[in-house]
């Protein structure tokens, strides 16, 4: 099955210049969802905790945190956990961004694996990473359904470990 | 295993006045998050198509969606699904919301189930059932972690089947 086939490039979205990969087709087919999920359960069956990001990376964190039976952790935008929270401040492009867990969701000591759709430039996967670091556990890997490599996310995360599903060249 | 255990009381979230259900817990363990997929897939089976809305909706909808090798289709806020998208407006109690979902993406004579986190007043999903049936769909049931009693969606979205695994009382 070539996962590729199910991912859709859309031109100038959500602006001018960006080339968009939209995973729709690729949620919309239940054998194609069904074997990504059980290839990233298979990358991801020595964590500890699933970590995933709001919103793409909830499509398919809990369903690999459901087949493996492990615990999955929301990492959410601000406002959106119920409190205490530990926040994470980090650069974009233009401008900034908070990312936040609840205190005492990530244990010392515990073994997480981060799981996501994309990694485009890695920004939001390292701040996830610090976050994880912060409670005093250890990122195995990152597991994502894509990679754009021209934008050398993989550089900006060594020497953590990534796996990536589908390597998008251009 | 007594689901409710797993949900945290939050008072004053996420403002004053309010009482959040924080589902945290039951998704931060992995046997019971795996027991709940495995309760909603099975009152999932009938579906064509798996419907959740953008966030928490996904974080059940696209396990049981991969359980049952069936299509998910995403519910997104504006702006976040390239286009072609049809949008449906709804009321609130103090302004109003916009929901969009990816044409083509439901098929007329489909039977889709709608999953998500919590039934309150029922607004949001009376929202996805209309956008579900203006593409000729329908909607066989409602499949939901947990219903807030006192708010009466049930009576909303009457006479839709609704299933809840956690009926909240007050």
């Amino acid at each position: 099955m070539e996962l590729i086939k199910y991912i859709r490039d859309v031109q100038d979205f959500p602006k001018k210049g960006i080339l968009f990969k939209d995973i729709s087709p690729l949620l919309a087919d239940g054998n194609v969802l069904r074997s990504v999920i059980d290839q990233m359960s298979e990358l991801s069956k020595d964590a500890d905790i699933i970590i995933g990001p709001d919103a793409r990376g909830f499509l398919f964190g809990t369903p690999v945190a459901a087949m493996l039976k492990k615990p999955f952790i929301m990492v959410r935008k601000p406002n959106k956990l119920p409190g205490p929270v530990i926040s994470m401040k980090y650069d974009l492009e233009y401008g900034s961004n908070i990312l936040e867990v609840q205190e005492g969701m990530i244990k010392p000591g515990q073994k997480a694996i981060i799981i996501d759709d994309v990694l485009a430039t890695g920004g939001t996967t390292r701040a996830i990473i610090n976050l994880v670091e912060s409670q005093g556990a250890t990122v195995e890997k990152i597991v994502l359904l894509m990679e754009l490599e021209e934008l050398k996310g993989r550089e900006l995360l060594a020497p953590y470990k990534v796996e990536s599903l589908i390597k998008i060249k251009k």
